[in-house]
C-alpha cells in the first residue's frame, strides 16, 4: 500500500533541540499555549537561522501582543486570511494547520462553509478576469 | 510606447443591453448601490447564460441580506477573503477591485498593510511547507 | 507508517442526510448516473447553502441537458478542460476525479498522454511569457 | 501616465535573425501560416538554442501534421486546452495569442463564454477540494 | 485507513518496455547513472511519443554534456532551479525528486534551509507585489 | 489609450519619510548600493511595522554580510531563485526587479536563456507530475 507524504528532512525532536533551537521551540510553545512543536518548526530547525527569521516575523504578525505591539485585525480575521491564502494554493500541511486553529477558535464547520464559499468563488472569478484580460474599472490608488 | 491591457473580447455597454442581460446590468447596480457596470461583468455578458451563473453565485455569497440569507460573515471579513485569494492568485482586476471595496468599507491603508503582511506570511510558509513536504501535526477532523 | 489525507471536516454520509442535502444528494446520483455520492459533495453538505450553491452551477454547466440547455461543447471537451485545470492547479482529489471521468467516457491512456502533453507544453510557455514580460503580439479584441 | 508591460531583454527582429534563428523564424511563419514571427520566438532567440527546443517541442505537440504524425486531438481542443491553462495561470501573453487562435479557427464569443465558465468553475471547485483535502473517491488506476 | 497517493494510469514497467520505450528507458538510466527508471518516465511511457518529447527536452537541458552542448550552469545551481520551481508550485513528485538530486550532489541541510529561505522569502514579496499591483522601477531591457 | 498598472496605494516618496521610515529607506540605498528606493519598499512604507518585517528579512537573506553572517550561497544563486520563483508566479514587479538584479551582477541573456529554460521546463514536468499524481520513487530522507 502506498504511503502518505514524509518530510525531505528529518525533523529536530524537541529532545534533540540546544541552543537557539531549544530556545525558539520554548517560545513557540509557550507563546501558541500549545504542548508540542509543530512539524513546520522542527523541520525549519535544520537551519537554525532560518527558523528564527520564520519565527520571529510569525510571531510579530501572528501574536502581536507577544511582541507589545497593538493589532487592527482579530485573531479569528487573522486565521481567516491563512485559510484563504493556503486554500489557494492548496498546502496541504497549512490547510490542515490553519483549520485547526479556526476550530479552536471557536469557528464551526457551517462558518468554516462560508468562509470556503467565499475563497472558492473567487478562485473563480479570478480565473475568468486573468482569461478575459479584463481591465480594471477605476485606476487607483482611491485616496 | 507599449499600451496596457485591453479585454479579449469586446464588453457588453450598458446601452446594448437587452433581455437577460439588461436585467441583470440592473440588478447589479441596484444590489451593489453602484452608478455604472464593473467590467468584469460587461466582459461575461458575452455569453448571457453564463453572466447569470456567475452573478447568481456572487450575489447568494456576497451580498446575502438581497437573497433573504442572514450570513455568518461581516461584508468586510468577505471583502478580506476576496483579496487574499486575489492577491495570492495575482489577479490584476481582481486586486484593483477588491482593494477599492474595503477602502469604500473605511479600511485605512495601515490596516490594508496588516491584512498583506498576513497574506505575504503565508505565502511563504505555504512555500515553505510544500518545499519540505512537511506533514500534517494532527489528523482532521477534529470535532 | 504516515496516512495519507484526512477531509478536515467530517463528510456528510448519505444515511445521515435530509431535507435539502438529501435531496440534492439523490439529484447528484441520478444526474451523473452514478450510484455513490462522490466525497466533494459528501464534504460540501456541512455548509448546505454552499453545497446548493456549487452543485446547481456545476449542473448548468457541466450537465447543460439536465437544465434544459444545448451545450456548445461536447461532454468530452468539457472533462478535458476540467482535467487541464485540475492538472495546472494540481489538485489532487480533482485530477483523479476527471481522469475517471474521460476514462468513463471512453479516453485510452494514449490520447489522455497527448492532452497532458499540451498540459505540460503551456504551462512550460507560461511560465517563459511571465518570466521575460512579453508583450502581446495584437491588441485585441479581434472582431 | 503608466506604460504597459516591456519585455525583459530585446526581442531579435526578422531582419537581425541569421543562422539558426533565421531558420527557425521561417519554419515558424510557414508551419503557423503566419506573416510575422510572434514576439515569444523573438524573445527566446536571444539564446538560439532555447528558441530551437521550445520550438521543436511545440511544433510537434501542436503541429503534428508538419512532423508527419497523426494526432488524436482536433486543433480546436488543443488550444481549447492551451487556453484553460493559460487562464489558470494568469498569463497575459498566452491568453490573448491563445484567444486569438480560437477565434482564427472559428470559435464565436458565446463558445468562448462556454470555455471559459468550465474553467471557471473548476478553478472553484479545485479550491474547494483543497480547502477541504478531500480524499480521491476511487483509487486509480481506472482501467 | 486512508493510502497515499497512486498514479492515475499504470507506469509501465522497465520488463515491459519495448521499441522506443526500452530505447529511452536505457538512455534514462544510462545518462542520469541510476539503477531504475523514476516513476515520472514509466508513466510517461503510455504515449511513447510524449515520453520522447519530454526525455529529448530534459537532457538537453539538465544534461547538456550528453548531448556535447557546453552548459553556462553549473548541475547544482540547475538543481537549485528545479527545486525553487517545484516548491513554489508545490509539486510533491518534484520537490522529493530534485531534493533527492541536491543531496546527491553533497549539498548538506543547512545549505538546503538556505536555498529554500530565499524561496519562501519571495513567495512571500511577490505576494505583496501583486497584492498592492506595484509599478516596475525601471522600464527593461537594460542594455 | 488604456493605461498600465497603478499601485493601490499612494507610495510613500523619500521627502515624504520620517521616523522608521526615513531610516529603514536609507538602509535599503546603502545596503543595496543605489540612488533611489525602489517602489516596493515605497508601498510597504504605508504600514511601517510591515516595512520593518520585510527589509528585515530580505536583508537578512539577500544581503547576509550587512548581518555580519556568512552565507552559503552566491549573490548570483540568490537572485536566480528569486528570478525562478517570480517566473513561476508570474509576478511582473519581481520578474522585472531581479532580471535587472542579474544584469547587474553581469548575467548576459544567453545565460538568463538557460536559466529560464530550466524554469520553463520544470513548470512542464510538475504540470506533468500533478496531472498524473505519480508518487514519489524513494521515500525521503536520504540521510
Amino acid at each position: 500500500m502506498p504511503a502518505g507524504r514524509v518530510a525531505t528532512v528529518t525533523p529536530v525532536s524537541e529532545e534533540a533541540a540546544t541552543g537557539k533551537v531549544a530556545t525558539i521551540f520554548a517560545d513557540i510553545k509557550s507563546t501558541k499555549n500549545i504542548v508540542f512543536v509543530p512539524n513546520l518548526w522542527r523541520v525549519l530547525a535544520t537551519n537554525p537561522d532560518h527558523l528564527e527569521l520564520v519565527w520571529t516575523r510569525l510571531k510579530a504578525i501572528m501574536h502581536p501582543e507577544a511582541a507589545g505591539r497593538v493589532a487592527k485585525l482579530e485573531p479569528m480575521t487573522r486565521e481567516i486570511i491563512a485559510l484563504a491564502v493556503s486554500a489557494t494554493n492548496g498546502c496541504e500541511y497549512c490547510v490542515n494547520s490553519h483549520t485547526a486553529a479556526l476550530r479552536k477558535l471557536g469557528m464551526d464547520v457551517e462558518t468554516l462553509g462560508e468562509v470556503l464559499a467565499v475563497v472558492g468563488l473567487f478562485n473563480s472569478t479570478n480565473a475568468l478576469a486573468d482569461a478575459y484580460q479584463i481591465e480594471p474599472d477605476i485606476l487607483p490608488p482611491v485616496e
